[in-house]
């Protein structure tokens, strides 16, 4: 049994991490300022919960602690940059003073928005990234890069035992309804009766990954033993244990919310709008160092992921 | 008479900055905390001197505030990476900070350095910048990256007057002589006799601004009235003011050795070393927007900027 902590882990991913971590046994610790995490989703569950702002000095002493502090979704990062930018640069920073104080192993979420508007296909973990430092999505792009770079200073100063992921788009249930991303607002438009909004033709392509297929990688990234994940990273030149967790098979928009039409039995039409300036950027995970690190790689067919998230959202809105 | 804070102002670029505005009847205080800068540098001008961390809360009350506090050079700034990452993240936000309490105007240094391995030639402001986030340089260049997102995000939040400049290579009187650059480097080779190091077969050039005209820059932008700044960049599509300050003017190693061994007279001789892996990448500024914006070129010619600083450098020397 581990002693664990999850900082901002009322979110979306931290409710399913939650639970499969009670679920193996151990002793799970919530922190989360519930900005836009939400309590009702780790509540009754049997782990500590704690309101706390991240960005301030964390108290208590774990095994691993798990920092998933930061808002990532372009309408909640966007409402508050200034905001969004501290959770990362003062985050990672407390999660790695308690890690140094408490000898525990942080695994820090960054995120593949990292790699931005990204120069090569699919993006290796070794990709330097191409992104604005004054662009509309910077407050969240550059708070998590300097993030990284805080973490791999950290470890090189005090030998912190601290593992990045780079996540990519990942779906599931306890996503926010507000969050603005493809596959919420498809499902709820679907329940609800209301055009599916496509942008552009939907001929463009996203790669999503369930959330358990993460849940399933962070847990054993975790539990993997330092001296073998050292040497693995060392092996490949890199100052720090870093790797991309998504699902490389990619999809159409169109054929996203087609398969949710199909599921939900919907019969709501689709609606063309014109693609917006900002348009979320491709990209596409080269997972090959978590395979050959962990063993890992993502399970869950997409029909099945969307049929578990359109249970949730029909729980959530009162639906059968 | 403006009251004016230069942060870091004991630094290489504070010390000709504070002599400027000294001379112009401006009442000059200067923070620093010594730490890469030297008290020697600013002592005995009419500046007030202040001991201080510009990662604390600034106190006081300016019309303009220069943020130069950040160790810049390689050996400096990876002394202590953890430090030079919040000399900028924190730096930036007291600075602005201070800004807003008071409504002074702030001009932030930024770098060349946000540009990384650049991906065009010359940079324009616009160009987005190539930098490794886990890098050995990371903790530099990701910082003054997200110091910008902070400054853009302030503004945007609160209306704060900040405007950004990217120095480039740079170099002039006060620089510390172990800070590693080539100019100083090659300077006091050549004055103490000793070979003069230049890496590869020195054919790689770089561009020298010397500190005189970029002080020039620096002053006609703090300068500037506000609505002709803010009219200037919205027409170009920027959320806030920022110019590339640098001389386009591009040089070989070589050529700058030899010019040196004829200003000084020295019979040193050149001798050439392998590449290091991490040599300072290739850079030159598009300086387009700052001809527009201020009228303003470099003026100063190599031979006569290294003329002032062979002079200074003897001086520190103690010799002839």
């Amino acid at each position: 049994m581990a002693r664990v902590l999850i900082v901002g882990g009322a979110g979306f991913i931290g409710a399913s991490l939650t639970r499969r971590l009670l679920g193996e046994g151990h002793a799970v610790t919530v922190l989360d300022d519930f900005s836009t995490g939400s309590r009702a989703n780790v509540e009754g569950l049997g782990a500590a919960i704690v309101e706390g702002d991240a960005r301030e000095p964390l108290p208590g002493a774990y095994d691993w602690v798990f920092n998933l502090a930061c808002p990532a979704s372009p309408p909640h990062y966007r409402r508050d940059p200034l905001r969004t930018l501290t959770a990362s640069v003062d985050g990672v920073r407390q999660a790695l003073a308690l890690a140094r104080r408490c000898g525990a192993r942080l695994i820090h979420a960054s995120t593949s928005e990292v790699y931005g508007d990204p120069l090569a296909h699919p993006q290796r973990e070794t990709h330097w990234g191409h992104v604005n430092p004054l662009g509309p999505r910077a407050c969240y792009d550059e708070g998590k890069r300097v993030a990284e770079t805080f973490a791999l200073e950290h470890r090189r100063a005090y030998g912190t035992d601290v593992r990045l992921v780079r996540i990519f788009n990942t779906y599931g249930p306890f996503m926010a309804p507000d969050d603005g991303r493809v596959v919420s607002t498809l499902i709820l438009q679907a329940l609800r009766g209301e055009p599916l909004t496509l942008f552009g033709d939907g001929s463009q392509t996203r790669s999503f990954q369930f959330v358990d297929d993460l849940v399933d990688a962070l847990v054993a990234y975790a539990r993997a033993d330092r001296a073998a994940i050292d040497a693995f990273f060392a092996a490949r030149g890199l100052g720090i244990p870093l790797l991309n967790l998504g699902n490389p098979e990619e999809r159409t928009v169109r054929e996203l919310a087609e398969t949710i039409l199909r599921l939900t039995g919907s019969a709501s039409p689709l609606a063309f709008r014109p693609l917006p300036g900002d348009d979320p950027r491709r990209r596409r995970p080269d997972i090959a160092w978590a395979r050959a690190c962990l063993g890992w790689a993502p399970r869950v067919p997409l029909a099945e992921g969307l049929r578990r998230t359109i249970a949730y959202f029909a729980g959530v809105e009162g639906r059968p």
